[in-house]
This record gives C-alpha cells, sequence and structure tokens, in this order.
C-alpha cells in the first residue's frame, strides 16, 4: 500500500512505500537526501550513498520511517529500496524545484507542462477546482440543476463583434462569448434555476492582464426575480460559501501565497453603488471627472470600499440602458443590472432580463436587431410564456486570480489562449 | 412566500402563492381547472368562472389550498387572485402538455425551446445533471482535482481526422476532439489524479442515433496504476455512485421512462472480456465470423452477458495496437485499454498510457508521427519524469440515453448539433 506523503509522518518505526516525483537532492558526507514530491505534498528520503537520479524522475520507494523534527513534515525514510517509474532525462529545461516569483509569465507558460509541476504554480488549479466545487454545491443545494448548453452558435448574444469563426461541414457557426440566450431559455422551460461551468470564447485581439481570449464561467440564471437584488444577495451567498470553503480545506494554499478571503461578515458588507454615484465617487477621488468606470476606476472605488467598510468588493447596478446588452431589463434609462468589482477587477455582470414579449419587441429596433437576427426561437421564449427572471456570471480565472493576487489572469489558466499564444 | 407545487398538500386550510407556467386548461360547468406546472410538479388551480389565459402564460396565483383526492397531490387551490407574469401568445407551434412519444425527433428538436418544456423532456436533463453531480462528487471524494483545459489546440489526439477548424486571428487552430494530451499533462505534473466535465468536438459526416458532433465528455485520469484493471475498478465505483444517487433521487423519473439502473451487484458483475474473445462470443451468436466489433455486436455482447451473467454490461479489454490510439500501453501486439459497452452501446473507452520516454520515441513512428507532431511540449511529459497512468471518457449523453432508454442519443443534448442542425 502506498503512503502519501503527508501522512509518512504517521509511519514512524514501519516499512512503508512512497511514489513520487524527486523534487530536489542534496549530498552531505557521503548521504544523500532527496524530496519527493507527490499531490499530498513532500517527505524526505534518505540514501547513505551517492545516488544516480535526475530531477523529477518518478520513483516507488521503500523505507522505514524515522522520527527526525529537521525533515519536512517531521519524518523521513530510511531508503531500503527504489524502483524507477519514469525516468527523466538530465536536461530539465525549466527548473521546478525553484521559486518563480521572479521568472517571467512568458517562461512559465511557454514551459507550461514542466512550470505545473511547481507545487505553489500547481496550487493555483488546486483554488480553481475548489471555487467549481463550492459554486456547483451550493447552487444544487439551492435546487439549481446544471446544463451543459451548446458552445457553437450562429450568432452572438452580445452583438456580433468578438466572435470566433468556426468552419462546420458546410456551415459557417461560432463559438459562443456566453451561454446567455440558451440560459435564459432553460429558465423559461420551466427549469427555472439552472448553472452552467464551460468555457466561453472572446475573439479580443487586446492583451491584458485581465483578459483571456477563452476562459471559463461560472453562469447562472433563476426565476421569479423581480430585480436584479436578489441576485446580488444570491451572489454573496455563493462568495461566502466559496471563501468559507477554501478558508476550510485549503488555507495551506493560501498561507503559500500570502492571501485570504473576505469573511462573510466583509462580503455582506459589500456596498451596492448606483453606476452614477459610482462615477462619482471615483471622479471625487481622482480629482477629474470620468465618463465611464475602466479598470483604474474599478481599483479607486474598491480602495474607497476598503476604506469606508472594511471589504474589498463593490456592487455596482443601474447601469444606464446604452452600455448593456438588449436583453437587459430596462429601468427608465437604466438596466436592473448589476457587475461586482472584487479586489479592483470586475468579476461578474449580470441583471434581470427582459422576459416580456412585447417589451422585447420594443426594445431590439432600438439596438438595431430583428427577431430573426438574434434568432426566433429566442424570441419564442417571451413569445410563449416566460417568467420575470435573471443571472450573472462569475469568470473563474478572474476569481482565482483574485483570491491568491495573481498578476495576470493568464496564471489562472492551465493552457491560455491569447492571440499569439496557441500552444502548448 | 412562494409555495411549490410539490408541498402545495402541506398548507391545506392555508392561504399561499403559488408561480408557474399554464400547463392545462379544462373547463366543466362553469368551473375551470387549471394544472399549473412549476420546476417541482404540477398542481391544481380552481376559478369559479371562465377564464381567459393562454397556454404556457406564467402566473402568480394566491389562492385557499383545499384537499381533493382527484387532484394532483391531493391538493387544490381554491384561487382569489391571479398575476399574470409572462403572457403567452395563443398560437403556441408546439404541444408542451402532450405525450410526445408519437412526435418525431425532428420536430422535437426544431422546436426545442418549446419541446423542453414537456415535463417528461426535460426530465432528461435533471438525469445528465444527477450524472455529473455524482460522477464530480464521487471523484472528489477521491481526492481527484477538477480541471479544465483548453478545447482550443494545435493538433488533434485521434491522429488529424475529424477536426472542426476555427479562425484564431493570424493563425488556424481546431476544436478539441478530447482533452486526452492535457489531462495526462495535467497526471504528470503531479495532480495525480484529474477529472474534466466539458464539451469535445468530433467533425464525423455520419448521423446516426449514436453520434453527436458536439457531446459532453465525463473524463478521468490517474497516476500509479499498472494496468487497465485499476481503471475499470474505478469506473465500476462511479457506475454505482451515479445509478445509487439517481435512484435515491431520482426515482420518480426512471418510473416515468419505465426505466431502471443495474444494482451495484449487477455493476460488479459486469464481465471484463478480452477483444479477441469478444469476437467469438458474438461470432458464434450471430452465426458468422466478424472482424471487428460494430454497433450489432456491441448489441450482441451486452445480450450475452445478460443471459450468462444477469447484467446489461461488458467490459471488453486488450484491444490490438492497430486499433487504439498511439499512447495505449502496449501489451505485446495488443494493448492495456478497454472499452465499456453498456446496454449494447459503447460508453466509455479508456487505458493505461504510454508513459516512459524511450516507449514513446519508438512508439510514434509506428504511428506514423513524429514528436513535433503531437507537440513538444507533450512529449516532455514523458522525457522528464512520467508516472505509469491512465484514464478513460464516458459520454454522458450516450449514458444519458442508456440510463433513460432513449432512441436517440441526440435527445440527450439540450441542442445537439450534427451536420445539419446549427440551430436553435
Amino acid at each position: 500500500m502506498r503512503v502519501l506523503a503527508k501522512d509518512v509522518k504517521n509511519y514512524v518505526g514501519k516499512e512503508i512505500v512512497v511514489m513520487g516525483w524527486i523534487h530536489r537532492i542534496r549530498e552531505l558526507g557521503g548521504v544523500t537526501f532527496i524530496v519527493l514530491r507527490d499531490r499530498s505534498g513532500q517527505t524526505q528520503l534518505v540514501y547513505h550513498e551517492k545516488t544516480e537520479f535526475n530531477l523529477e524522475s518518478v520513483v516507488k520507494v521503500t523505507g522505514l520511517v524515522l522520527a527526525n523534527e529537521k525533515a519536512p513534515g517531521g519524518a523521513e525514510l530510511n531508503v531500503s529500496a527504489t524502483e524507477i517509474l519514469g525516468a527523466a532525462e538530465p536536461d530539465l529545461p525549466f527548473s521546478v524545484n525553484q521559486d518563480t516569483e521572479k521568472t517571467s509569465l512568458e517562461v512559465i507558460l511557454d514551459n507550461r507542462q514542466l512550470s505545473l509541476r511547481n507545487p505553489k504554480l500547481r496550487s493555483i488549479f488546486t483554488i480553481k477546482s475548489a471555487i467549481s466545487q463550492f459554486f456547483s454545491e451550493y447552487l444544487r443545494s439551492q435546487d439549481f440543476t446544471e446544463v451543459k448548453t451548446t458552445k457553437l452558435v450562429s450568432t452572438g448574444a452580445e452583438g456580433g463583434t468578438g466572435l470566433f469563426e468556426v468552419e462546420y461541414f458546410e456551415n459557417k457557426v461560432y463559438l459562443a462569448q456566453s451561454p446567455q440566450l440558451y440560459k435564459q431559455t432553460m429558465v423559461a422551460s420551466g427549469m427555472e434555476r439552472i448553472f452552467e461551468v464551460a468555457q466561453a470564447y472572446r475573439a479580443e485581439k487586446h492583451d491584458t492582464p485581465r483578459h483571456l481570449n477563452e476562459y471559463v464561467s461560472l453562469d447562472v440564471e433563476m426565476a421569479f426575480i423581480d430585480s436584479e437584488q436578489e441576485l446580488m444577495v444570491l451572489e454573496r451567498e455563493i462568495l461566502k460559501r466559496i471563501f468559507a470553503g477554501i478558508t476550510q480545506y485549503h488555507q495551506e494554499i493560501l498561507t503559500l501565497w500570502g492571501a485570504t478571503v473576505p469573511s462573510s461578515a466583509q462580503v455582506d458588507a459589500f456596498p451596492v453603488i448606483a453606476h452614477e454615484e459610482a462615477k462619482n465617487i471615483i471622479s471625487e477621488k481622482l480629482g477629474h471627472r470620468v465618463f465611464e468606470i475602466n479598470p483604474e476606476g474599478e481599483r479607486v472605488i474598491c480602495d474607497w470600499s476598503m476604506e469606508k467598510f472594511g471589504c474589498d468588493g463593490v456592487f455596482i447596478n443601474e447601469f444606464p440602458r446604452k452600455k448593456r446588452p438588449f436583453y437587459a431589463y430596462p429601468l427608465g434609462l437604466k438596466t436592473m443590472s448589476f457587475d461586482l468589482i472584487f479586489r479592483g477587477l470586475e468579476i461578474t455582470t449580470g441583471g434581470r432580463r427582459i422576459n416580456d414579449y412585447q417589451m422585447m419587441k420594443d426594445t431590439l429596433p432600438k439596438f438595431g436587431l430583428t427577431e430573426e437576427g438574434v434568432g426566433q426561437w429566442y424570441i419564442d421564449n417571451f413569445k410563449y410564456g416566460c417568467p420575470p427572471h435573471g443571472g450573472f456570471a462569475i469568470g473563474l480565472e478572474r476569481l482565482t486570480q483574485k483570491i491568491l493576487g495573481l498578476t495576470n489572469v493568464k496564471e489562472a489558466s492551465l493552457f491560455p489562449r491569447d492571440r499569439k499564444r496557441i500552444y502548448p
């Protein structure tokens, strides 16, 4: 039976088998100390001889566990037998066991298959997995059904720009920018409450620390709401569940990154500021008038929230109609919509959607759209009875980035895609 | 506070609010009986007058709950107030409340936005969501990490045929046929145990009841296995968890479809038959020699398993090398690979993968491949230390199809894509 590195300390005085990667080799007066890495952590192997392993070779090791306060985990293996399960060549092009703080993102991503072996870089994806887990678990507990909608669409939900074209047999289709029209259809179908965790695609040419051309969208849509208020309540509950889960199960990763997550009280304290007021606050802070909330504004309003309310999130609602897609539910010249800015970055866009057929028919021409253009099937949702509803989407990589304090959102994507990067 | 249809019976003698879709209208001697549908089920509304609702309108109804043995759920609402939340036009192009048994699949899919409102058709996606849930929950309980890998790839994992091309800025990329190379990379990175639930794409022109051009793949990959045996053990455990979960939480849907799922004992009884032997069994059953296991053979071997072992699944292993991709771990002229045939349909392909660098280098030319061609980054996994590993993928729509006894796999896709169908 294999013992995981984290459990070796429980076997002092016993002979056990461990398996993993050779993470570090140190020779000292005829004794070789090897740090073995597995999915659970690291443990020390002691050989009373010189060894000829290469770093990153995968081995199966039998040995007697001895207590040693100085070893990681307080115990080490006095090795009696070693089997090489996967030999590594000696010319490692990326130094897995080094601190990557000063390694450029380009080098990390060019060597992704090896940089992921670095425990700290790998831990990003443990957090990402945990976010997805707690998001799904919470929503299931609230009677939400998980859906998987097609990513091959005839038109774009956000207006037709920024779409990747796919050669689809005799047709051309596009990669979905969001599941928007489909998730509304699912709600109208009577599922009422749905969520989806899936890739979304934006053919935007800019290369910034906050953009990915392919990202994972945590999408939520629910029926029978009056306004965006219920959606913000739901998002607070989801975030509280995610933050509590990460604190409970992955505190060691937060510590590794010097990171903390907001407490439930802090999430409850995120203020809700109308878009117009948010611009005023940002203008005042910056000392000049701003006409939209750009990345600088997002940072400023979070700083303001931290000063004033002791929390690093701000909901902004009541966006003007012209800043939102056609399906946003109007409130005069504004909409029942919101963004969540967390730690200086927009991580969520959402809102109530139009559900009334006549309102939809009146709205389309204002956006230069037709029923045919957005899809008659979509219009049918409203023509044949649709409950008041709304939803939102959380960018999974952005939330991961902001939880751990990563500089660039690409760090939170296993194999990020940008204008130039299509490899590995 | 809204009460769900399924809970109305608990409020006899009380005034409550329900919300949902008008599913059925029946007038009888000046009294109108309306069946209201919501996500939880159906309840009866009683109006002491003629009403002017259209089917599928969404309403909010206040009324006094009265016990009535003849009403669905044993209670009904004596309505005092009705508010229309989403009016439906009267010209419903698809009859939501009718039995769809005799409706053609074309009509169902052409009217997907409305056919999904049919409770029986919608229930397919409750089962699909549940499969995904229990799959993920079981694997998380076994220390698997969820990953999301890119769907935009430079080359195909299965050999370069059947790829959809994407215009990606100045480049051409392809939609991933499977996360194969990436999931192996994740295992080699030290995650050891990973799973992914995501879309996969096959540009296959044929239109059969068992193929989708876009489907959801439940992917698993794990390190430190000796052969495909451990993978089949794992898949049995996953299936047992899925079947038990569906029985526990969704028995009413199984009943609706006249469906049953295998017991844990039956899953344990799925025989493991070598490919060569499986061909012999099929040949004998059919009365003529077969040289490969085609759809007919898959049905025949499941019938054989039912007769002989009382279970409707068969693991087939030891596929010949020429029938498997280059990464399959060789065993002489065979491979450490397997399929799972369930109720006459292949729902899983898996196996141990090559993890040794030299073996990989020797293998590539035999398949007409080069290190550059499959990707140097992928080869790096083996060059720099990779544990013995393997995995498998379950087709989510196929498993859903076979659990409920659906005729066509497209019925288990919300918005199926085939050669001609790109809408809705």
